[in-house]
């Protein structure tokens, strides 16, 4: 027999999930409802609006994929790459490299942009590429969460449209955090999660599909190789005017993610977005001020997730071990080429505050330290303070 | 702005999402953990070993599938088929018609074998398919929600392994409702969901794959169409000796499972089917005193879901309305070629009690008896009624 759940209170700030706000927690313990019932249905309806909003886009197939960002990311491709098209793929970290995957098992001749780790592709690489190869899709990560890049998309975008390509953003951890803006930038494709900077639990996905991306699945000469995903099949249910079954949702988390999305509204788009800059630059500051040095090149900086290079000599996983023993917190180790040599900071949603900022710098200063790193104490909570006492 | 979420009670007596036990509802406040916090890895094993018990199975590849019971099917499908590969599906209902697309879609050459809805599919039938092709994978509905049917096991399991062929049983009504058995009877791969005799929130998909089929996985020519349902990474994630990130699976609804099936142990697997039993047993004594009809063959039936032919005369919408409006009742209408024929009656988990049974029959005979159907007043609660003294 297991006895009854007890966690550890945690202070999250790794890559994902962040805290969820506990108007989000107790939105669960709504009782469950009927997937066609009209008041669920009126629920659905919200949801879908409130996503609108923060993706910035009147998109009729707006709504939240039953699955996480990666069912998310399946979906936006397996809707739309037929067996032979050809995709050309940003690969700059960790999830530039799942996309590809992705759409080479959906059958496309992916076409990859490289860049280094830790920098942007360039919208000269697209507009060279293009030159060579005409991608029916090309698929940009917005925010990489493996390097802590924010990628600019408002050039690409336009390459894309000029050589008549569809384009994708992965706004998985942008979307609530820093502007999408799908209809004003001309996004075709985009999709996100719950459990970054809409500050939610895990377990869905948003998405938003543009009418030239709906007319462009219409004329798909193969079946769509996931029934699951299938968005044909899954309009019906989430925007049809008679709503067809086709899988029961998940009421509780469909339940959270209205919650997490009216808290937003109420804080305003415009003030979060600042709200996780401040924190983003609070954060580097302090860390700076004692060396550590942020992975991802200046001027192009996700701020809801900062990615700080290990100090030579001091030792990843003790030191992330220690953070969450002595002092509860969590934060992201690297991810593919950055195991072992970065740290990934995430100040999401509700997570992005000032406190959150000065624990976990005082700690790692403090850990850096007692292993031998040459640096007063007080320097990094300092260079941090004062970030917020200009800004205030 | 949107109020704060308000829903309306009700008491779900349809085909799932059935109601899920304030303690689990309680769960889901739990705050989040890491997806690879030491703390939330030991609540993933529980949750997993408590999954093996309910399931039968010894099976290392047990775990839940991060999305509704549709995509445990796409997984247990996807993981094993290549294209070309013969699957041999049975359809008495609209649930065998959901795995041959999916399995259509995966590349199979699918032999369906039929039988009318509300009929089982006979042992001889695939026997005499068998000598006809040779199927790497036979599938069959355990519990078919869209007709009322459980679907006898053994013999058509003895056929396909005595052809070679692995066995796949849909379990997604069955599973804690009746007994399954996986290691016992021989199952290679079982999928289920949380919100029917689970008692949970809709969201996961528990599936259990044998050892038998994982080496058929690892000896694949080609790559598995699905990244996101790839067992081969998702194994890694959730049995693997070091956890390796996959995908940020729902803390929220593991929460809720690890409760769901803490209150499964407490009262038993032996009682829980029982009772499952004699509430359907009491269900159908007064739906046939009133004379409302079972749509699935006696003997064949499935306990936690009843379908009952609607009678002549009576409109489907309008008395399925009604229950909704004055009695905050669902029961589920039908599916396929039972819509507007033949309702379906959930007594599903926590559900599955003497007061709804009571409730549902009178609130049922109420409004037949309003819209002109010849009963007398009492006739199918009172038949019911006996059913539970003669068992008490």
């Amino acid at each position: 027999m297991y006895d009854e759940l007890k966690v550890p209170p945690r202070i999250l700030l790794g890559p994902g999930p962040t805290i969820a706000n506990p108007r989000v927690l107790k939105a669960m313990t709504t009782p469950m409802l009927g997937y066609l019932d009209v008041d669920f249905v009126q629920i659905m309806n919200n949801t879908v609006e409130l996503l609108r909003e923060v993706y910035g886009t009147k998109n009729k197939l707006t709504f939240p994929v039953s699955g996480t960002g990666t069912s998310g990311m399946e979906a936006s491709l397996a809707n739309i790459i037929e067996p032979g098209d050809a995709v050309m793929v940003g690969i700059n970290g960790y999830f530039g490299g799942r996309i590809a995957d992705i759409a080479e098992r959906c059958g496309a001749v992916v076409t990859p942009i490289e860049a280094e780790w830790g920098e942007i592709i360039k919208p000269e690489q697209i507009a060279e590429a293009c030159e060579k190869v005409s991608p029916k899709l090309i698929a940009i990560v917005h925010g990489e969460t493996s390097t802590g890049i924010l990628q600019p998309l408002e050039d690409i975008i336009d390459i894309a449209h000029r050589y008549d390509a569809l384009f994708l953003a992965d706004c998985v951890t942008s979307l609530g955090g820093q502007p999408v803006d799908v209809d004003e930038r001309g996004i075709d494709i985009a999709y996100s999660c719950t459990q970054k900077c809409l500050a939610g639990p895990p377990g869905l996905s948003p998405v938003s599909f543009s009418d030239r991306v709906v007319d462009a699945i219409r004329k798909r000469k193969t079946r769509i190789q996931s029934f699951y995903l299938d968005v044909t099949l899954l309009e019906e249910y989430w925007t049809g005017d008679t709503r067809k079954y086709h899988h029961t949702v998940s009421m509780s988390l469909i339940y959270a993610l209205r919650e997490a999305l009216r808290i937003i509204q109420e804080e305003g788009l415009s003030e979060r977005y600042k709200r996780h800059e401040l924190n983003a630059d609070a954060l580097i500051a302090g860390a700076e001020a004692i060396g550590l040095e942020p992975a991802a090149t200046e001027d192009y900086r996700l701020p809801m997730l900062t990615t700080l290079r290990i100090p030579d000599g001091i030792d990843d996983a003790t030191l992330r071990k220690r953070l969450l023993q002595d002092y509860s917190i969590e934060i992201g180790g690297g991810l593919g080429i950055f195991a072992g040599k970065a740290w990934r900071i995430g100040l999401m949603g509700d997570a992005a505050n000032e406190q959150n900022v000065l624990l976990v710098l005082n700690a790692i200063e403090k850990l850096l330290i007692e292993y031998g790193y040459g640096v007063k104490a007080g320097t990094a909570v300092s260079a941090a303070a004062a970030v917020y006492h200009n800004a205030s």
